[in-house]
């Protein structure tokens, strides 16, 4: 019996996200027209994410050591942390190149209708960093959805008392967008926080 | 220094045809969120295609031994070759289930603007194939654009002698599709060969 190693290729492959059975075949048979090299680079990558990719100790972004980059850069404002939800959000917001400060990633939000409690995030963990160093500011840079913002009022509730200042990141019109395209929450949000001149 | 397994990884996803840096990065995290055999199977996959596939000795499909899986399966009519320009049309005509016979990949369409000639492509194999064995009929499958009818009418010119039929897949409005959205060139191959009720 031989194995159908482009079927197998193209069926692991569709399981990623946007990747339907017409792409993931496409990517097979790119992989097999592209020199070797790169397909053993693929397969090695691939393994080291789920092998090698550990956790960083104080941020909970994914690191190849036990500090992150961020966390164990030097030049890095450790007075300033900004919380999000996932490791995807900082290469978003590193890449804007706004951001000197550091990180907290909460691992999720607050979701009671799946079962996700405080307990289940890196909460305890925020409050512990907050409470033993001192922080200037904490800036909540969750996703703008139900969920996100219920879990950003929890955490500001939680943090009130501390002497950190307390920020979100703002909500508006997409730079480059269209009011044409613009949702009517959004539209409001960017009404009610408007700014002068 | 440490390396950056999320960076690398997205760097040779986003080489996959269609997938850009952004959706290289969501494949990233989503194969760190998959179990682990997801990862592992997927980098073995990726290996495989570039490491055990080879190429089917009559008709150069890829293949995991000498004879592909359709040369050698005894149900198929070997007295029928489509003639296709790489293995991936194999696939989608084979999803048809409406052809039972063989198949001749010509690996590449003639192209003299890119240096394609005849003896880069598959063609001596072809016709070899035709003269040695009793054939009723070569049916080309090549894609229609310039190169591809090219390639067929160069093919059918040196086939004229056999005693085969030869013909090629219709052209026309896409089952399912629209007339507001035909080009004229489809259109008027659509016209030219219309079918009796």
């Amino acid at each position: 019996m031989t194995i159908d190693y482009l079927e197998r290729a193209t069926e692991l492959l569709a399981k990623m996200p946007g990747v339907g059975r017409k792409s993931a075949q496409r990517m097979a048979f790119r992989i097999i027209a592209l020199p070797s090299e790169y397909a053993l680079e693929l397969a090695e990558a691939i393994r080291a994410l789920k092998e090698e990719l550990k956790v960083c100790e104080q941020c909970f972004n994914f690191s190849a050591s036990t500090l992150c980059g961020i966390c164990s850069d030097a030049k890095r404002d450790p007075r300033l942390i900004c919380v999000v939800e996932d490791a995807s959000s900082i290469k978003n917001i590193e890449r804007s190149g706004r951001f000197r400060g550091l990180y907290h990633v909460l691992q999720g939000v607050l979701s009671p209708m799946h079962g996700v409690g405080p307990d289940d995030l890196r909460c305890r963990e925020l409050l512990l960093r907050v409470a033993s160093a001192p922080i200037d500011e904490v800036i909540f840079a969750l996703n703008p959805t139900l969920e996100g913002e219920a879990t950003s009022a929890y955490l500001g509730e939680l943090l009130k008392g501390s002497s950190c200042t307390l920020s979100r990141i703002a909500t508006g019109i997409p730079v480059g967008g269209s009011l044409d395209y613009c949702d009517e929450i959004t539209m409001a949000s960017a009404i009610d926080h408007r700014r002068n001149f």
